[in-house]
Order: structure tokens, then C-alpha cells, then sequence
């Protein structure tokens, strides 16, 4: 076997970070080198710490002192998430990115620095395969069928609407095809339900315990309809997006922004 | 066998009362006895008509002379059905009405003149077996499940939102469980899709080329979701539903209103 | 308030009797006294126990001789549940049986004791109020409309197909309206698929990664469909009815045997 | 405008003949300017027929001699086809096949022929866009996701199972993804349901009144599915494929087979 690709990861006692150290293990093609929590104990690196059997390092910087990956993962939360990434790329790692906040200015920033040190660094807003895929046969479908609305469903506690995969769904339609009918001539007999109108491309957002996220796009067109739908069950179904990113980061430099640019 | 129900058609030149005929030919319990429609060429009875075979009278004080049936299907229009109904309660005869338009003073004169010559008259706004089931369902779902909302998808040529069956569902389901969420605190990002909120209840208006009637009621719980759906893909779904309230209404007095009261 | 119902639960180590222990100690109505396993350590009492707070015993006896309850749940094995819950009853204690493998003739000699003692025994083989509910619509469908099928899927850990609440399902419809169309005549181009036929209700069984536990009935008629769906996504929707059997128990005696039966 | 492409149907008094005629009438870069059937009454050419307005030519041959169409439509039978296309490619006319029934080497033939003539041929078994778009898609996923089940629904009428389009559909993944899961090791606990295993490619068919013809790819992984859908309500929702055939065969040669060549 070719040697295999070493993995680091930042945030690593939050959920997703605690997924990815797992997946990144059970992947034979990759290799867990080392993990980073700043809320990790101050302790100087003895011991193991749970199935994944690596000590937690409470400093990044330290942790990068001590070992050489290939590629890092951040999992941390938007006020650690910029420092992270420059400090890996100035050490020429690659940088797979799950943690949101970083603004316009600093994708430039972060791009400049790769291409400089020669490595890549891709943001990812949606790890899931399958929603990715999803906005992308939408893209595809809405280049023949015009008339198009989305219904996403999500648990209840959800305090924002409508979700952002429906958002981004409606601008990669509107991207493939933006002629969508018009205004509603109909007689309104109640109104106030949730959900949106962009455009003319109708999102209805469902709120209801027991769902986790769901989302279906359906196409209306003469006497046929075709929907695509995907449902989310469990954070787990992120990780084979992440194993993904981080097999395809190694021959690439720059910015990748969005799953759907390396599928 | 014993003797069949003999049955006359109101409005038999429409599109509802041409499948009401074939429906009540086709069944071995009924007997169809004649055909009336104001529209029908001035003739005086000679020479069938199509595949049903039956003159159709353009007066229907003129075909009840002539003929003495069980039961009158009016399939009409908000202008005559009062007046056919009325004429037909008085000749005794049970009456079966798909025709809307009748208002609360109407619905008990009707039902008083029922009961006064001992015969029945069902008033049914929907015919669907298959949605009146769906209806009852949700009342009995939501003693259990108090979150719930309505998602119906029907034909963009359809001019009003929400659907008649939607907030005849919603007002069965406030019936059954009055206990609905509060108002959203959600944070709204975009605004203005089809449809509207009930005390609670959200009903999502799909509207899209391709589709016909079809309707979701979802109930949420922690950890499942009941889902609850009917689709109408042809007028001829209506005439199950027909021919049961046909049988049904022969031992009944007074007034029946909506499917449900006779399943 | 009126005083709560004293509850204890009996395989309190298990997944499913962490989960009751948190619902019962939730619900206001109820107040969870006692907890016991064997598998639990040695130990006489001293020392809370995680987030519910109560130690847990390893022998129901010894837990039974401290406290008194009115209900004690069982989510142990098919080895321990009979001998708990005869020594329950014998305590004149109302007993909500989760717990598979019960025979006839144990049924029968539980339902003696409970009368004997003037308590009942609920025994449950399906928690999931939505489940029991899409059975008993399925059942109240099938007399309108004698074409269905059922497509259940599951995960593909699951070792069994059908499921036993499609089964379950299929009988509660034959027992409704045993008319059923008649074998296949249709060319068969591709044979093989999982899942079976009960006396010409149709059963498909999928098998994928991902899913957890949800099943459709679809019934089809003429011009129209009905589809009753059920959704399972975690174990906690068991909870509702755990705690809604707890509450209706207290007024019974004897047997009561699925949830179905006081719902 | 640009002159319109001057269009002919050959067994224009079938059903999809008739909705081809509306459809090219319907739309404004194409021009019927005839129409054959051999079954049409031995007539010479006066008198205007039905709301589409063209008299109907029992002769393809005879047709020809008089008008010089860019494209002829073909919706005849299998017996009429393969005569009637060498006629029409041989005039130097592009041909758009719907017929099913030419075997392999009238393929062949029927290519050769149409690169001699420098025109073009398409031949195309299903003008669904969506049911093609979906076949598509379903492809792309299969190379993310090895695990798949299809499930199509069709009216009871339908005479044999799987539908061709289910069978197509399982073969276009088998191509894109060949590794599917090994044969089932589940306890079987009934069986004899309708549908079959292509290469652990497991395909639901299900058959009800009501229903017209769906069919869902249901794609499963760890932690979410994607699950693609499109329903026919109606014949005329080929058109729009026939219209976009006729459209882009102006510029093309050879043969073309399926529609997904052209999309």
C-alpha cells in the first residue's frame, strides 16, 4: 500500500470533530496523526484518550511543532477557525474546513496564502454527499422543467427559516434557469404559513419534532413530475464528504469553496 | 336478486353526471331510469343517447312525470340545484347532491322537507373516499400528535389557496385537538410562499403544472412523524363515493351532510 | 396536584429502560422510586446514579421490600421477564411489559394472577403510538378500499423480512376485508426481490443504510390513492406510549395485550 | 422569425400521433404541414379533419410526393416502421422514431442509411424528460452511493414487471457503479412480492388501480439518503420530448438512441 495521507484535526472534542477522528481512523487510505481541542485539560501529552487513542493537545500551534501532516481538519467555531487555517497553510498543510464565519475578505486572504504555500484550503458549508448532489440534479432539472417549488422539513427547534440548503438550492436553479412564472394571481383565502418566495421559486419550511432535515425539490411540468429528495438523519452521514475532501485536497492548491466543486 | 335501485341523473350533460351515469349503469344494484339536463336538445324521447343509452329530458319536471325513481343525483349547478332538489323531495325522492352552492337557510329548509315527505337528502362536498378517510384519520392522529401541518399540491391552473380540503382538514383537526403551537419565533429570511396558518396549523399551497388533487397531513413526535396522504388523478375517483351514499341514503330520513357521516 | 403515580422500572441498565427512567422522571404525573438490573453492582444503596439520580438495584425482590410502587415497567429479557412480573402482580403492583418472549401460557397465567391480585398487566410489542395508529387506519381503509400494498424499510443491520409490523399490519387488514386480488398473471421478467405475499397483500421490504425504521401502506382505487406512512427515527418515540400505558393502567385489571387496546 | 421546420406524422390516428399533431401545431418554430395513418379512409386530399386541420393521407409514399417536410414524426407499429423510415430517410427527411420494435441490424441499417442521406435518426423509447433526467441522476449518484433500491408503481392493468424503464434504469447504474451489495443473508419470513434482483440491484414493483406510472431510485448511506421520483399523470406529458427531438435532429447525422443522447 502507497503511504497513507496524514490527518490532523482541530476541534476535536466537539461532535463533529469527535466524528471525523473516528472516520478519518476506520479509513485505511488515511492516517490519524494528531488531534487539537482548546478546551482540551493542559496536559503535556501523556496518555490516551478514549477509542480514538490520541491525547488532545490544548494548542494547535504546539500539536504542529510535534508532528507533519498532510492535511488538517477544522471543526472549531468561527472566532478560532481564521487563525487555524493561516497558521496551517504558513506550515504548507492543506486545509479541509467545516466551521463556518469566515467572511469574503478572508477566503481571499486564505486563497492567497495556499496558492503561496502551494497547498489548497476548501470550505465546505454542507458536507453531505447527498445534499450536494441534490442541488446539483435541481441545477440540471430546472434546465427543462421552469416551474419548481422546495418543501424542507426540519425538527422544531430550528430557529432560522428557510434553511440554507433551500436557499442555495433556489440560487442554483435560478442560475441554471431564471425564467419562473410570476406573481400568485390566486384568491388567498388564509395566509402566514412559513417559508418564502425568491424569485418566483416557492420554499415552504416545515417545522415538526421527530424530523431531523429533509428537503425535496419538486418539478412540475405537463402531465409528468419529478422530485429529489434527500433526508439527513444523523450528523455520521457528514463524514464521507470529509473522507472525500481530504483524499481529493492533496493534488489541488487554492481555494475550494462548496462539496459540489471537487464531485 | 332483489328489486334494484332506480336512480335519475340532474345535469347529466356535465362532466360529473356523465361519469355518475356510467358509474350507476355499471353497478348491478342500480338501475338508471333517466337523464335530465337543461342543456339537452329540445326533443320529446325518441332515439338513445351514447354509449349510457337513455333519451336525456331537457326539463326535469317533465321526466319525473314520466318516470318514478328512488333516488335523483344532482350534479347541476349553484343556480338550479335548490329548485331540482326541492321539486324531488316533494315527488318523494331521495336526493344525492355533488352540486355546491347551497347556503345554511337552504341546507334546513332541505333538511325540513326531507323529514316532512320521509326521505333523505345528502349534501356532499366531496365524494373522495379516499379524502374523507384521510380527514377522519388526521381528527383521530391528532388526539395524540397536537404538532401537525398540511401540505397540499394541486394543478396551477387551480385559482384559490388554500385548498377547500385543506381547511376542511384543519378544521377537523382544531375539533379533535385545539392544542396547537404558538406563534413562529423563528428567524425569517424570506417571506411570501403560498399558503396560510390556521390557529396553529400550517397548510403549504403547492401549486405546479403535472399535478392534479393530492394532499400530506404530517404529524411530528419526538422520534416519528405519521404522514397521512391522498392523490385524486381522475374525476372517476368521485363515483365509489357516489354510488355508496346512492345505497346508503335508501333507509335514511332528513339531512346528510358530507361523506363522512355515512362511512 | 393529586398525588403522582409511583413508578419503578426493571432493566434499568438497558437502552430502553435508561430511556423510560428519563420519561417517566419527566412527566409530572409520575415519580420514578426505584430502579433495578441485574447486572447492576453489588451494592447495598448508597450513591446516586447519573443524571436521574437513583441507585440501581441488582434484585427486583430486595428493591420491592423498600418501596412500593404502583407501576413497575420491564424492559429486562425473554429469560427474566415472566418471574418479574409474577413477583410484581404478587405485590399487587400494575406491571407495562416491554419485554419480548411471553408464550400463551404464560399470557394466560399473568392475566389470572393480575385478577387474582386486582391489578392488570399490559403487555406491549410496539410502543410507537404512530405505528399502532397507522395499523388501526390501515385496518379502517382496507373495508373502503380492498387493493393495498405495504413497502417497509429498514436499515440493512435489520436480519428479518418482513418486518413483524408489516406482518402485524397485513393480518389487521385480512381481519378487516379478507377480499384480495388473486395471484399474479403478469410476465415476470426479473424474479427475486426481497420481501412476500400474504394472501395477496403485497409486501416489499427495503434494505439500506441510512434508514431506521418507516413502512407505507398504499391502498389504490380507482381514480385515487391513500397512503398511510410511519416514520421511526429513534427509540425516545417509544417514551409517549410507555408513559400513556403507565397512566391507563391504573384504572384496569387483567390483561391488556398491544397498545391498540387502549388507545 | 426564422422559417419554422416543416414537420409530417406517420400514424397520426393513434393516440400519441394525435397529441404529436397538437403539439407541433401548439408550438411556434415548427409548421405541421401533414398527416399520414393507414388506416385512414381511401380519400384524395379535400376536407379538413377535427381541430387539428390537416386532411389525413392513408399513403406515407403519396404524402411525400406532394409536401417536402424537414422531419417526420413516427408513431406507428411495429409491422410499419422500419418501411416507413427507410422511405422517409431515403426522400433525405430526419426521422424521430417512437415506434418500439426495430431489432439491432435495422439499426445499423437505418444509421447507414441516414449518414448516406446526411440526415439524422432518433430513435427514442421513452420522451419523458423527466423519467430520462431521472435515470441520469440516478446514475450520477450511484457512483456516491453503491446502495440502491428502486420501487415503481404502475396501474394494475400493466402486464408485465419490472417496467422496462425500472429494468433501463438499474442497468444504467450497473454501468456507472458495477459494486453492489452480495445476495440477501436475511431470515426470510415470507415471499413471493412482486419485483426482481438485477446484480443486488433489488427493484419493487408495485401494481394498484389509481395509479398511472411512478417510479422511485432510492439511494441509502450512512447517516442520510437521496431518493429520486417521477411520476407520469398523462401521455401528453411525452411531448415536450418529442418537440425537443424534432428540434435538435436539424442538426444532427446518423443515429441517435434515447433521449438522453440528445439532452
Amino acid at each position: 500500500m502507497a503511504s497513507r495521507i496524514k490527518v490532523i484535526i482541530a476541534g476535536a472534542l466537539g461532535k463533529m470533530g469527535e466524528e471525523a477522528a473516528r472516520a478519518v481512523k476506520n479509513d485505511e487510505e488515511l492516517e490519524l496523526i494528531g488531534r487539537a481541542d482548546s478546551r482540551a485539560r493542559k496536559q503535556s501529552g501523556h496518555g490516551a484518550t478514549g477509542e480514538i487513542g490520541l491525547v488532545i493537545d490544548n494548542d494547535l500551534d504546539h500539536l504542529l511543532k510535534k508532528v507533519k501532516p498532510d492535511v488538517m481538519i477544522d471543526f472549531t467555531n468561527p472566532q478560532a477557525v481564521y487563525n487555524n487555517v493561516t497558521t496551517a497553510l504558513q506550515h504548507g498543510i492543506n486545509c479541509v474546513v467545516g466551521t463556518t464565519g469566515l467572511n469574503d475578505i478572508e477566503l481571499r486572504q486564505l486563497e492567497k496564502m495556499a496558492l503561496d504555500n502551494e497547498v489548497a484550503v476548501a470550505i465546505i458549508p454542507n458536507f453531505a454527499i447527498g445534499a450536494v448532489l441534490m442541488m446539483k440534479m435541481a441545477q440540471e432539472a430546472a434546465r427543462y422543467f421552469p416551474d419548481v417549488e422546495i418543501i424542507e422539513t426540519h425538527h422544531n427547534q430550528k430557529i432560522d427559516a428557510p434553511s440554507g440548503t433551500a436557499l442555495k438550492t433556489a440560487e442554483m436553479i435560478m442560475a441554471s434557469n431564471p425564467r419562473h412564472p410570476g406573481p400568485n394571481r390566486d384568491t388567498v383565502k388564509l395566509a402566514g404559513v412559513r417559508g418564502g418566495d425568491m424569485d418566483g421559486i416557492r420554499i415552504h419550511s416545515v417545522r415538526l419534532p421527530g424530523f431531523v432535515a429533509h428537503q425535496e425539490v419538486i418539478f412540475g411540468g405537463v402531465g409528468q413530475s419529478l422530485t429529489i429528495r434527500h433526508d439527513s438523519y444523523d450528523r455520521v452521514g457528514f463524514m464521507p464528504g470529509v473522507v472525500m475532501t481530504v483524499k481529493k485536497i492533496m493534488g489541488l492548491k487554492g481555494l475550494i469553496y462548496g462539496l459540489e466543486q471537487i464531485m
